[in-house]
This record gives C-alpha cells, structure tokens and sequence, in this order.
C-alpha cells in the first residue's frame, strides 16, 4: 500500500570513496594502507595508562585546545594558526567546504589522492584535474589558469614523488585569490615542507597527519596550519557542524606523541633505511621504482603485469594496493613495513616474478 | 602590497553554534552541559585498562563495524539498521547533509535544540521554526503542511517536556516523502521512544547518543537508527567525507558500555529520583518547573529573574546554562547531578532568592 522510499528524491547522491581493504589475519603482512609498521611512541602508551577514566562522562575540551596548543609550540607558531580534526581527511573535507565556494573549477593532479574528487563531488564543487607529465611530477605552471582553489598532496600520493619546495611557492604566489591546500600527510619522510610560508602567504593552508609519520592512525588526529584568517573560517564552519570532534583520548594522546622527538625521528629513519634497501631490491628484481618521500613505494615491473603480483601476494596474505586506473594501472603502491615484513614481501615477490 | 584575505569571497559564511561553557574549577559544580554526574560503566575502565595501544599504529575498523553490530544487537535490530558517528552532533548534522535536498524548508520546534538552524545554514537547507503551545509542548498538526524534512528532539530540549509516541507517530504518518528525524538525545531518562517504529515507517531516523545517559560525552559516541535505505544513504555520504571517523578507543569503549545493563539502568534510576528531588525542592522555592523526562529541570522563578539567579550562581562556582532568548527567558536549564552537587545548588538557590 505505502509506497517505498518517497524520501528518496531528496536524497544527496554521492559516489563514495572506496577505502583500501581493512583485512584481519593473523599472519598477515599488511602494506595496503601506509600505516606505520612501528607502535606508537612510549610516551602515548604512559599516558593512556594514566587516563582518568571517569573524566569520559564530560565533554572534551572546547577546540581540543590543549592539543592545539601543543602542537602550535612543537611548529613554532601561534595557536591562532593551527586546526585540529578527525584525521586529516576531516581537516581536508572542512577545507573543501569551507574555502571553495567560487563558481570556478577547483584543481588538482589527475593522479593524486583519490579522495579529492570525491569531496568536490559531494559538496557539489566544479574541478578539473591537470595531468602529471610522464614522469609522474607535478607542473607548476598548470596552476596559473583561473581557478576557484587548488589542493596538491606533497609529496603526492599514489606516485611517492615529491615537489620542491620551491615550485610549490610558485602555485601559491600566483593564486593569491583562492585557497591553495597543501596535504603534506607524508611529508615527514624526507619531503620539503612549505610550513615557513603560511607567515609569507594568508591563502597558503598546509595539512598534516599523525596516521603515518606518528604510529596512530587509530586514533584519528589530523591538522591544518595557516594564517589567522584561514584558520578562523575553518573554526567557524567546524563550530556550524559539530563543537567536540576530537574525544578526550584523542586529545592527551596526540600531546604526548609530540614529547617525544627522538623516537619519532628514530622511527622515520628506520622507515626510510627500509625503504631504501627495499627499493634497491624490487629494482634488481626488474621494477621500475620511482624516488620516494614518503612510507610507500610505488613500482611497476617490466614484464609482469602489476595487478597479477598483486593478486598473487593477496593469496599469500601479503596485501599491497592497486588502483585499476589509467596511467597507473601498471603500478603497485607498497607501504614500507618493517625490515622482517619487507623481507617476506620481497621474498614473496621473487617467488611470483619466478613463475613468468 | 599584497592584498590581504582576497579568498575570503570564497569562504562559506556562518553563524555558529555556541556550545555551553566549559569552565575548569576544582570547586565547581557544573550543571551546564548535561553531562552524566556518574563515571561510565565499570566494564569501560576495564575495556580501557586492557586496550592494546600498539593497535593504534593502524586505522580504526571501517564503518566501525564491531559496534554497529553491538548496538544492533543491543536493540534488536539488523546492523544494516544502525549508523554510528562522532557524537549524536555528527551523525545529525550528516542526516540534514543527506536527507534535507529539497526547495521545500524543513520543519522544527522555534524552542529546541539550537543546532538545528546551525546545520540548516551551513548547508543552505531553509526552515521554518513551529512554535511550540505555550505550555512548551510540541503541537503534531503543524507538520502536517509542505516540507522538505522534518527534525524533532523528543525529550525536546531545553523544555525537558517529553511527547507520546503516538502524536509523533502521527508526524511520521503525514510526511511519508520525507524523512523525519526524532533526537531520542534524553529518551533514556523517562522519555518515550518511537524506535520499534522503524520497522513500520522507512522514513523514520531515530538517533541517539551516548553523551547523556551512558557518561560518554567525552568519547563522542553517537548513532542512528532507520530503514536500511536510510542508513545505507547516510554511509553513502559518510564515506565521501571520512572513512575513519571513530577511533580505535571510541569503537572499543562504546562495546563495553552496552555489555553492562544492570550499571546503566541503575545510573539512570539515581538521576531520575534526584530530579524528582530537585523538583519538589524548586517548587517549594518558588520555581515552576516542567515535568522532565530528561537529565535536567526547565524552571522559572515566580519573582526573580532568571538572568540574575544564573549570574548570582556562577559567582558561587555554579554553572547552569541561561539563553536569552524570546519566550524562555525566564528559564534556567539545569543539569541534574549528584545528590551532594544539587544540595548545595540549591542551598545557593536559596540564598540568591533570599536576597530578594
């Protein structure tokens, strides 16, 4: 009788992104989602035992504002310049809302974070995507057409590369007009921050993540920097949504993490010793392996097709990413695990090339 | 120079919201947020004590999973059922995102919660407030008229006043093309709630929160329950802005919580005979003070103004909450807390109108 789903025309439609695979086995080799392979630091692991738990029936602080602060005096900046959010794609989905607003294309790589397009899209923002050359780098000079904003991920992701600092500043320089939003999310692995420029540039946000450099992708802590005016209207949007996004554990963990420079650097260095060895062998093995800034590698063999390797590591447990998309769909993106975890994986690879 | 702030044209302009206080005195007695005066569940301290924090080097489960199925579980219901967000405020702003796409505006109490005209901005969704009778009790036939969604807090709040099934089931009934939101926010506490109604009416969206009855507000922990098309269409949109949007300890600690009935029917048995405590007392004072089914009393002194009562409270280290605003006030929203907490709220309470 009741017709079903009236409401539906009223429905937002979306294509939402498809995250990588979460799977849970206990031998399981897990290089699919750039987690870091290292727990988090010791100092994260003292204050969560030392956590009052009854202080969970109150609210969290307004703002995280202990948090902010921290992290305002770990970058030597002003509390005024820092945002925090629910990872770094809360920080980024709030800046495509807040700061693109024009009638104008907003742009971005056309191989770059898949989730760019995907926010523009429900938020119903108009983009364009302008090509990386053939080397996967990104053309500074692409970005000086008309534009409602531009958002570059730096280093970029899936491609590992990294853009100078300087070719960055170019981008900026010319869009005074719009927002342009940098997503340094792996940039603690050896790529070029443009930090220092927020106080030279008012339309320059760069955004940051504790999911891959500090061991907690769990617990979901992501930041923006910027200037006071940037920062204000992303207050003011995330006040217009929801006051207390980031829970109180969230909050004291993400201090502490900070306190800890020595093993955070010694953690880095560890990832990209890794790192460095891992690609010297996939490239003895016949892989094309680009320079990488970041906890990944992205490869493509010569001969054997990318998404057979990574079928085939799939059936050993050992999970990798692929993305069945042009330009890219030769390539593999394999987080650096630890040297044990690198050694089964490469192992695990020179057993499948084998068989070609 | 250079100009200053020229992006600023693009930036999506708001009014936020402004959430109560959250003053830090050790001798204080906060009544001002709604917050449970009770610790959470023992079971949470343990599931706390036990956590593994080297789990938090990896992303939280996706969509949450193991506590979308607890909570379906919980209640009764299909996990395709439940949808799970960073506190009811996540998950109800996500709603009016998604189901509020009409030109038609949609309808709410002109005296409720004071987010709902927050989200319906920022999002650029027209409304139209109903008002209340002039007892504060919500009147089923003003949503029988064209509209494009409809949003109803039940308890309504600040009023406390609760409204029957029924009458909302005859809201529901009306408005089969759009989908309707009942914010079962307080339903714990004496309310009735309509969720067995989702069974019946796919456009039924019941939402909950952990924040009040079950001592979580500082884990930010809230859900929705509807029509598999309903949630379906929330995670659709959900999974274009933030994959992970429960961390690794929220996921955990919300499980726990559930697992420990006897603790929370108890909880809520002791705030509901303090209520009826503080009740009784305030009357006696000269109050008139709703019949609540929540965790607060919604009272107006016959002689003296609420205003001076609320600042003459605060001098004292005593928080309520006070909106100047047209019809209430001359109301004081007050949290029900400890036996010992409302002892000396209202020994204050007795001096200030003494005085007068």
């Amino acid at each position: 009788m009741k017709k079903k789903r009236e409401w539906a025309a009223y429905v937002r439609r979306v294509t939402p992104y498809v995250p990588g695979e979460q799977p849970n086995e206990t031998d399981m080799i897990k290089l699919n989602t750039n987690e870091n392979p290292y727990p988090p630091s010791p100092s994260v692991f003292e204050v969560h035992r030392n956590m009052d738990v009854t202080d969970f029936s109150l609210y969290p602080e307004l703002s995280a504002g202990s948090l902010t602060r921290s992290l305002a005096n770990y970058h030597g900046i002003s509390d005024r310049e820092v945002f925090v959010g629910v990872g770094s794609d809360d920080v980024l989905s709030l800046a495509f809302l807040t700061f693109f607003n024009s009638e104008k294309p907003i742009l971005f790589p056309d191989i770059t974070y898949s989730f760019y397009p995907v926010w523009a899209d429900v938020y119903r923002i108009s983009y364009e995507c302008m090509p990386l050359r053939d080397d996967f780098t990104i053309e500074a000079d692409d970005y000086q057409r008309e534009n409602g904003g531009i958002v570059i991920a730096n280093p970029n992701a899936p491609t590992s590369i990294g853009m100078p600092a300087l070719e960055i500043e170019k981008v900026i320089r010319a869009n005074p007009g719009v927002v342009v939003i940098i997503d340094e999310a792996y940039v603690d692995f050896g790529g070029e921050t443009v930090l220092p420029l927020i106080k030279q540039y008012d339309n320059l946000l760069v955004v940051r993540t504790y999911s891959k450099s500090r061991s907690l992708a769990g617990m979901r802590i992501g930041y923006a920097m910027g200037s006071e005016g940037l920062i204000q209207a992303l207050n003011d949007v995330k006040e217009s949504i929801n006051s207390y996004t980031m829970n109180t554990a969230s909050i004291r963990i993400g201090i502490a993490s900070l306190g800890d420079e020595d093993y955070f650097q010694s953690t880095l260095q560890k990832v990209m010793d890794t790192r460095k060895r891992t690609k010297s062998a996939l490239e003895q093995m016949g892989f094309d392996v680009k320079d990488s800034q970041t906890n990944f590698l992205f490869a493509s063999h010569r001969t054997v097709a990318a998404e057979e390797i990574f079928e085939q590591l799939k059936r050993r447990h050992i999970y990798v990413r692929y993305f069945a998309k042009e330009r890219i769909k030769d390539y593999l993106r394999i987080t650096v695990g630890t040297e044990v975890q690198m050694d089964r994986f490469l192992q695990a690879v020179r057993e499948i090339i084998g068989t070609f």
